[in-house]
Formats: structure tokens, sequence, C-alpha cells
């Protein structure tokens, strides 16, 4: 168990600099010459001039007639100009070059047709008029294009315009990706994870990354935890005409970290720890001149981490060799809705699900996790929190960079609170709408959808908040955390809530009596959540005792997340929905019905996003969608609730 | 000459809508299944559910060991706990499965290693400690990926781990390209063109255009202006597997353009001319169902109208056929340097050369005809001059769309002012920088370049601009125009003024008095160059009036714009610099040697951009880049300037 295990850790500005000093970019990218209509998005490597004008010749910019100005200077209103055609005129129409003699052209509008070859006109041309004069757009030998510019759709136009058909370009950028690990299936094969295997998938994120950018990648299979096999895998993509190998995970200080070590064997590794998280241990290494002084990169094995050493390191070295802009992303300032502590030293990319509520942006952070490559799919932006920042408290606002369109910012529909199945099918049926709209939910709970209303930081929650005494949903609750605020609920579903058992109920659990055997694992809900509301107030008119649970105070935040432990055997049974249960093929056993409500603060009611939902939920096919789910009822689904209703109509 | 020259304009969002309304978008384009590690940028046409969780089961998330954290509950600093491999902890790496019984990992740096089989540890482990935990990132059967989303690298990562292998998609949009002309030359024949000859060249700006936008795109050559030939080559494209035709130039209402009665054949005319300037005579046609529903756009021939029929009207709606978001340009605010009127009632689509010069953006009007590729690949920026407005004022603030990476906007050195051939060379070396800088210059002449050093409007001005009466060049004037402002003048070079004449100079001139002569036709240069300055002052001493000279009132812009005329015969001489002549092989009388400066406010000595530039001009290399040119001296070159020095040193 011995092990170097700690990284060199520097900010990555610092780890950008030392490659760009040791990394002969002119030696190591090579120029070569491209058709120009191929060429836009390349980068010239040399000065490009004209070779033609453009136009060529005078040409006329209309459809009408050539004259001499001079000739017409006499021409009013109520002094028409007769002229005779082959000397006072000659027909051309747009494109035609100026007929000898003539500098001017009249467009067709203001030409009065007389007998045959004769025209008058009502108006004197003065010189140059409607004429497009030689190289009034191009003229030969001027410079098009400078050195290191990115060519544009336009300059593939001017360019040949200019009698340019091939241009001097520096070479694509090149990656040869090496995923690697014992542990790891080729996606290729199409496998089946068993315990302890995870489907290979960051080389391809970093693939598509790379086609993004307007790099070429290419992949090898996945190369296992060996020295040997790592070092042939890396010899060859050193030999290959790729300009940058990238090595997935393995890049740490752990048993079977072997990236160091290897690239040690073919250069001087510069960087190895960025102060950054996620994508701390980050390598980067020159190879020795022998193999093409290449850039070799030592990607994190967790997706997160491997996008940031990507967009990071990886993404604004190939602008630098390629000799492009490293793009920036466009940016909003956002309000966050959670406090946010962070490591001070480490710069942190926080991931953020973003909307426009209530005129503002605001930002509600995803799971800091590196391994959940989802924080990355369902984040809008991301925020770094600087190394010298301790965090950002609730209400601060932070510079959000947009991982989605602008246009699309504006289509989020935001809702936090608890979870249900039928929320994915929301969120699917509005994204058909002729102007889709994307639901951006996270899953706080009933308690956090409630404060997340009163804080004005999403446009609906969904919340099933039972209160025995009252004897009645969401209402009580309402009242007494969210007073004055002037609130609408509006029904999602009735849904069934039951103990989720494994399939044939081996453990025999039919009640809430049964989590206090002993041979009972139980997984509950995290604190706020209706469900754990609603399983303490069964556990208390059972008489027992939270302590008496045997995994009380394990805790998972959404229904899938409990029904995924009981069909893996991590946990015996917990509480949640029908859907859940039968969406992995699990028993159930009945426990309650309950409400489920969208609550909306009135003023949003105007909202189109919100309208459009409301509009849908009521349609007889999205009702239909909610009972194939299972353990659900529609009687209520998209009435507006009233207080003291509880489950009726 | 009879013909329909008139067209029914409506405004762009209208023409959007008349399409979107009659086009099936579901019927054109189709679904196709496409491999995950492909699909990114691609489009879900159906929701995609998670087939596995991940991870698939508890994993460890740091190398060191496996425990179960109720044991570790009295480790303490000053009380270690001694664990037994195999009974206490289980050593573990990264990713391996969680050992059964054990619920949480301390990490490798917290063990303290003891006798083999043996460690310690000084602090008890909560439970789910550094475990990630199953479907902690995705839970089998949730929604991946709703119906008509974009999918990212980062969602290819996510379906991949998720073990979906395929995912319906629309399908890729297709065009296929049809270019018309009998004026037309195909590029890939490489062709030198006559005069009525122009190179093909929209067609390719539209395949990169295509490229840019995600859009798939075929061309066939040139079609000529053939009734017959236009139908057979529009119905080969309705019969292809292309969801759009484009036919190329012909949409306007000519002698010569037969797009629309060719459309006229296949389908329903929506849109005949849009309130845009340039792109007004844009065509919109949806084909009738035998033809498959087909949209048929008819692009104007000129380059800018044809990018604005693409940008504005093809693109939006192939966006809206694929599902996607409309691109939108980054946007800044930007002042504008010059009066420019708009016409009431159109759109109108302005072209900017935009810097920030003294903490502001400053924006400067290119050409605004249709015909110019190069004001679009010159410019910086696009701003929309709405249809009810007049136009804008000088010094008032637009609202600019930008073409290059908001990167490169802070990278631009502004120059306004006189046109030299130097500035060529300039352009090219300072991008050859390891920083580049990208000079955006414009040519009003040496009186326009102090004008705009005195509104603030760019960084530098070349200026060459002779007072007789001081025998002093620039310095008089900057007195005279720039009082109370602080700038500098710094010599680029001295440079020889002359006559420009053809080959040979066949009809003998070779001093100003030939000016007069009747068979000598003269091309001026614009009021305010220097260059007519100069010509003014030796009519004067010659004792030779403006109207004696023929073509006195013809302008031209640049030295290079006056010598091509020469060579083209469209003038017999005029006033330039040597390096003009000699760039076109012309024939040079010298009349005159004068000193072409940099005229530099001051307090902008301090910009790195300009510094880079005063570095650059002392080199070697660049002085020997200039002489080669001809016609110039660089004794005085990179020098700052005192009055009273005149040529010398």
């Amino acid at each position: 168990m011995k092990r170097n295990i700690y990284l060199d850790t520097i900010p990555i500005d610092e780890a950008l600099d030392r490659v760009r000093s040791a990394l002969d970019r002119e030696a190591l990218v090579g120029v070569e010459s491209v058709p120009v209509h191929e060429a836009a998005g390349r980068v010239t490597s040399h000065a490009v001039y004209a070779e033609l004008s453009s136009p060529t010749y005078h040409s006329a910019a209309m459809d009408g007639i050539a004259v001499k100005a001079e000739a017409t200077f006499g021409a009013r209103d109520d002094k028409p100009l007769e002229l005779i055609q082959g000397e006072g005129y000659i027909p051309v129409n747009t494109g035609n070059p100026l007929p000898a003699g003539m500098d001017a052209v009249i467009m067709i509008e203001n030409v009065v047709p007389r007998e045959e070859g004769r025209v008058s006109i009502e108006a004197p041309a003065f010189p140059w008029q409607h004429v497009r004069r030689i190289g009034e757009d191009i003229v030969a030998t001027e410079l098009l294009i400078p050195q290191n510019h990115v060519m544009s759709a336009y300059d593939v136009g001017a360019l040949l315009s200019a009698g340019i058909w091939d241009v001097d370009c520096y070479e694509r950028l090149k990656l040869h990706i090496i995923p690697t690990g014992d542990e790891v299936l080729d996606f290729e094969t199409r496998p089946k994870p068993e315990p302890g295997q995870v489907v290979e998938s960051n080389s391809q994120i970093f693939m598509s990354l790379a086609k993004a950018w307007g790099i070429d990648a290419v992949r090898v299979p996945p190369v296992p935890d060996k020295p040997e096999a790592l070092g042939a895998a890396v010899q060859q993509a050193l030999e290959s005409d790729a300009h940058v190998v990238v090595i997935g995970a393995g890049s740490s200080a752990g048993a079977k970290d072997y990236s160091r070590a290897t690239m040690e064997r073919f250069g001087q590794v510069l960087v190895h720890g960025i102060k950054a998280m996620p994508g701390k241990p980050s390598l980067l290494t020159v190879a020795n001149a022998e193999y093409g002084g290449k850039l070799i990169v030592g990607a994190p094995g967790y997706p997160v981490s491997a996008v940031v050493c990507f967009e990071e390191l990886l993404a604004p070295l190939a602008a630098w060799m390629t000799r492009k802009f490293a793009k920036r992303r466009p940016k909003v300032e956002a309000e966050l809705t959670r406090r946010v502590p962070s490591k001070l030293g480490m710069e942190e990319f926080l991931r953020l699900s973003i909307g426009k509520v209530g005129g503002k942006y605001v930002a509600t952070p995803l799971g800091r996790g590196a391994g959940m490559i989802t924080t990355l799919t369902r984040a809008q932006g991301m925020a770094r929190i600087p190394a010298n920042s301790e965090g950002v408290e609730a209400g601060q606002t932070v510079e959000a960079e947009l991982l989605v369109p602008g246009a699309a910012l504006d289509r989020i529909l935001v809702a936090v609170g608890s979870h249900d199945n039928t929320l994915d099918l929301l969120a699917d049926a509005l994204m058909g709408l002729d102007h889709p709209i994307r639901l951006a939910s996270t899953h706080v709970g009933s308690m956090g959808g409630l404060m997340a209303v009163k804080n004005g930081s999403c446009h609906m929650a969904g919340t099933h908040l039972f209160e025995p005494d009252a004897e009645d949903y969401n209402f009580p609750f309402t009242d007494r955390y969210l007073p004055g605020l002037d609130v609408t609920l509006v029904n999602l579903a009735i849904r069934h809530q039951g103990l989720i058992v494994a399939p044939g109920n081996p453990k025999d659990i039919n009640s809430v009596q049964a989590l206090a055997r002993e041979d009972v694992r139980f997984l509950n809900r995290q604190r706020g959540a209706g469900t754990r509301i609603l399983l303490d107030h069964h556990l208390q008119q059972a008489g027992i005792h939270s302590a008496d649970v045997t995994g009380y105070d394990k805790e998972e935040f959404t229904h899938m997340a409990v029904a995924v432990n009981v069909l893996t055997g991590a946990a015996d049974c917990g509480l949640g929905i029908m859907a859940a249960a039968r969406a992995l093929k699990l028993d159930f056993a009945p426990l309650a019905r309950e409400r489920y409500d969208l609550l909306i603060p009135t003023a949003f009611l105007d909202d189109p996003k919100v309208q459009a939902v409301l509009e849908l939920i009521r349609t007889a096919e999205f009702k239909a969608g909610i009972m194939e789910l299972g353990g659900y009822e529609t009687t209520l689904t998209g009435l507006v609730m009233e207080p003291g209703m509880g489950l009726g109509v």
C-alpha cells in the first residue's frame, strides 16, 4: 500500500503557460495546401493576396440602360429626354460589362419605353451611377487575408472571387485517444456491465468535444491497467500522425495509475495536478523530440474531471497550437439559490440549472460530484468559484458561462421540489410543443420546493405534504410557511405510495410493522421529503420508533434511487411510488394514496410556460400517459385545488 | 423590355411565418437511428430513457479501505483504532465494488499502515463516505433526454453510461444548391474571367455556411439562364434526397430571372421579396406534395444579399425543420463613427468594423453595396437598422451582432485614414505576433483620418498631408484641426508619388502638364485624400485649372483602385504611389517624395496594441519588407516626428 499519493497542483493558467513555453508548435503542426472551397474554419499560415480584381470590369449593377451621364444632364420631369439605342443608350442587364463610352446605368424602372429603339428618361444620371467599378470589392494584389486568420464562409467567397483556388493552412489538429482501465468495457461491444465494471464513455465525450472544437480525433479500444500495455499504446500513438495523445483515466497517483510513469518514458511531465475541482489529477507532458515533441494529456477518469481537463487544458492548448482563439461561452449573471461553500485554494467549476424566474436569472447548483455526468447534461451553465473564495452565499450573483444557446434559456421552466415520475412525462411532452419548453427540475423534496417558491427561485414546485390533523394536502403547509404569498395549487396526479420490495417479496414485507423487524433493511428518503413525512406518520400510527427501523438514517433523494437499491439488494425495502417499483419490475405493497400537486405562485399563472404546462396536463393524452405508468389516478389532474378537498373532487 | 419589375416585399418575420404555416416538417424531415457515439449535435425525435443505472453498483470513490462506518465511530486523533484486513477493512481502489457488509471508504491518505494485514485510523468514517451509490448519477428507466433535444458531447457520455447504443434522431437537413447564370464560371475549372464573366462563389459561401450550421449540402455545376435547363435542374433536385433546393441568383424580376417562373411549375411561391437590404429579392416556395413538399429557396445573386437570404431566411427555417434553436450571435453596444441614413420601410443589415478604442466599442460602417463580399470579410459585426428608422446619427449607439469571437474584438487595432500598401504589410505582420493583432483599417483619406482621431474613433490614422508654406508634413494640419489634442506622429515610410500609367507609357505622360492634354483621361482620388491635395498643389504650381483636367471629377478611394483603372484602360493615368503601379506591373512617372506618418493620440501610446505596432515597424525585417515593395524609403520609419523636420532626419 505504498504510493505517491500527493499531486503538485498548480493553477490552470500556470499549467497552460508551462506547456506553451515547452512545446514547439511550429515544429509540431505543419502546413498544407487546402482547396479554398473547403477552407472555412481553417487557419492561414501565410498572407493571401488577390489574383483578380472583383469586379474585373466596370459592370452594370442594375437591369436598365447604359448611358453617358453627361448626355443626360438635361432630363427633367417636365422635360423628358429621348435617347436612341446604340447612340444614346444601350440596354444592359445586371452584371453586363459597361459598354465602351458609357459611364452610368439608369434602372429599368426609370426608363419610359417609346417606339422601337427609343426610350425617354425624366431625370439625369450622375457619373458611375449603378455601376460596379473595377476593383470596387477587391483589387488585384491587395491583402485579402493575413496569416493566422480563421477563415469564414465569407472569406471563401472573397477568395474565389479573387481567383484564389488553394490556400496554405495549418494542419487540423489530431488527437489520438487511449482509454484505459481494467474495469472499463468497450461501448462498441454493447456490453452488459457486472458489478465492478463500467461502460467506457469518456473517450466518446472527448471525440464529440473534439468535433465541436474543430479537432480531428481517433480512439483505440481500451487498454488494461498494465504498464507495458499502456506504454505500447502510447508509443504507437506517438508514431501516428496525431499531434496530441490523450490517455483516459489513470492520471492520479493511485496504485493502478500508470499514466505518469508511462509519460516519463517518452517526455517531460510538466504538470501533474491543477488547482481545480473537478479536474485536479490532470497530467500534461511534452514528448521528447524523438517522439515528435507531441503533447501527451493524462485525463482524469471521472467524467466531469475529464471534461474540465479537456475544456480548460486541452482545448486552449489546441487553439494555441492551431492559432485559433479559444472559444468563450456567453455569460449571464444569475442569482444563486443555495449557499455553496468552496475549498480555498481550488478553483471550482459549479454546474448550474439556470432559468429566468420573475425577470431575473436564478441558478440552482447541481451535484458537485466529479463522477456525475448528468450534472453537465442537466446544467444550463457553469460558474467558476475562484481559488481565493470560500464559497458563495445564497442570493449572491454569480457569472455563469452558458452551456446552452442563450435562446434556450428563455424557454426553461424551473421546477424545484418533490420528485415524481410524471415529471419525466411532463418534461418530454413540453419538448414536443410547437414552442418547446425545457423542464429543469431539481429534486429537493416537498419542503425544499416550498422554500424555493418562497425565495422566488422557481416557477413551480411539486409537493405532496400531508397534514393528518387537517386531513388535507399542501394547504396547511403553504399557510404555515408561505404566509402572505399568493399561491395556486394545481393537482398533477393522485398517486399510490407503498413499500417497494424485491420481486416475489421474499421477506414478506407488507406493512409498516415489518420495518421494525431485525432482518429488514429499510432505505429512507431525505429530510423534508413528503414521502418521509408520510413514513413518519405511519410509523407514529403504528407506534414504531425510528430508532427501531434498520436503515432509517440511510437516505436517497428520489423514488427511483430507492427502487434501484432494492433491485440490487442494497436494501430490502423503501417507501416510494408504485411507478418506481413497476419501472424496475419490483413488487409493491400499497400503503397510502396521496395528492401530488404543483405549487405555483399565482403571479406566474400568466407566464406562457406555466400556461403551457396547465394546458398540457389537462389533455386526455397526457392523463392517459400518467395512467400507463401505473399507481396513479387522474381524477384531479389539472384542476385547481381548494383547501379541505383532500383526495375528493 | 417588358417585365414584371416590382416585388411584393414583406418583413422577414412574416416570410418565415408563411413558410412555417405551409410546410409540413413532419412529412419532410424523417427519423433515423443514429449510433450514440456519433449523435452529438443531432436532435432526438423521441424521449430516451436509461437502460442501466450509473453506477450499477455501490462503488468506491477513492483509493483506500472499505469499512463498516459503525465500527469506526470510536476512532480519534489521540485514540487510533486498529483494523484487521478482511474483518475490519478491505483495501479498495477507486471504482471497485464496495465489499459486502461495508458501507464507507476511508481514503488512503488517512490510513496508517501497521504490520501486514493491519492498519489504524485516527477518525471515524460516516456511512456512505467516499462511496458512489447505485444510481447516484443515472437511475435505470429515468428520462435521460426528452424529444427535440440537441445532444451535446456530455449527453453522449450519459447515454453510453446508461447503456444506450442508438438513438432515434431527425435526419440532418440536406441542401441541394443550383448555381445559375450565363455569366458565371465554375470555380472548379479554375477559370480566367473575361469582362462580363465572374467566378461563381456564392454556392461555396452557402456550402460553408451550411457546414457551420450543421447542414449537409451538395452543389451541382452552374446552370445557364435558360428556363428549360433550370427547370430540369430543379426537378432533379426535388427528386434527390435533399430537403431544400436552393437556386443561386435569378431571384429578382429582371429579363433573365427565371427562378420564380421555374418555382411556379413545382409549387406555391409564398414569398417574393423581403423588406430587407441587402437580401430584398429573396424567393421562398414550398413544392407540391408530388415533389415531396420540399422548400425551394431563390437566393439573390449579389453575395451579401445571398448571405442575408441564407442567414435570415434559410437558416432559421432549417433550424425550425430540424427542431434546433436558431443560432444567435453575441452582441455588443458600439458607437457609430459616421451618420448612416437608411431607407424607411426596409430593414438594413449594416456591416461594421468594430474595435475597442479608449474603453468603448466604436463601429465604422463599411460599404453598403450588396455586391461587396469584403464588407463581410472585413466586418467584425453587423447592425440591424429597423424598417421604421431613417438612419442612425454619428455618435449614436447601435447593437452590433458579432461576426468574430468576442475575444478577437479586444485584439483589433483600429486605423482610419489614408491608404498605403505598407498597411497590408503591417496587417499581416501584426497577425504573426505571439498575441496576434488584427488591423482593421478603413480608407477615408488623410483628412478623414484626422477627423477620426479627433472623434476618438480610431487608435491611429495614416496621414501624408503636405503644407507648402511650412514645407512640412502633417503638423500644420494637426495644429489646425486638432488643437488641444496631444498627438504623436510616427513615420511609417517616405514614399514616392507619381503618375501611374499603362505599361510602356503609350501616351507619354511624364509630368503634371500632360494632364491638361485632351487625349489624357485622368482618374482622381477622393476629396480629403492627401494624394489629391498633393495633385492640387502640383496643378497650381504648373498653372493648370482643375476644369482642364479630363476626369478630375472621377474619384477612387485607394492607390490600388486607381492603378486597376489604368490597367484595364478605364483611365490613362492617375496619381498614386509607386508600389501600386509596381504591384500591377504598370509604369510610373515620379512626381514627389512625401512622408507617410501614423498619427496617434499620445494617450494611446501605452496601449499594448499600439506599442506592438511601434516595436514591429522598427524591426529591420519590417523595413526590408517595405523596401521590397519599391518606391519607399525607410530612413525615418519608426521615428517620432518633430515639427519642421520635413523629409530630413
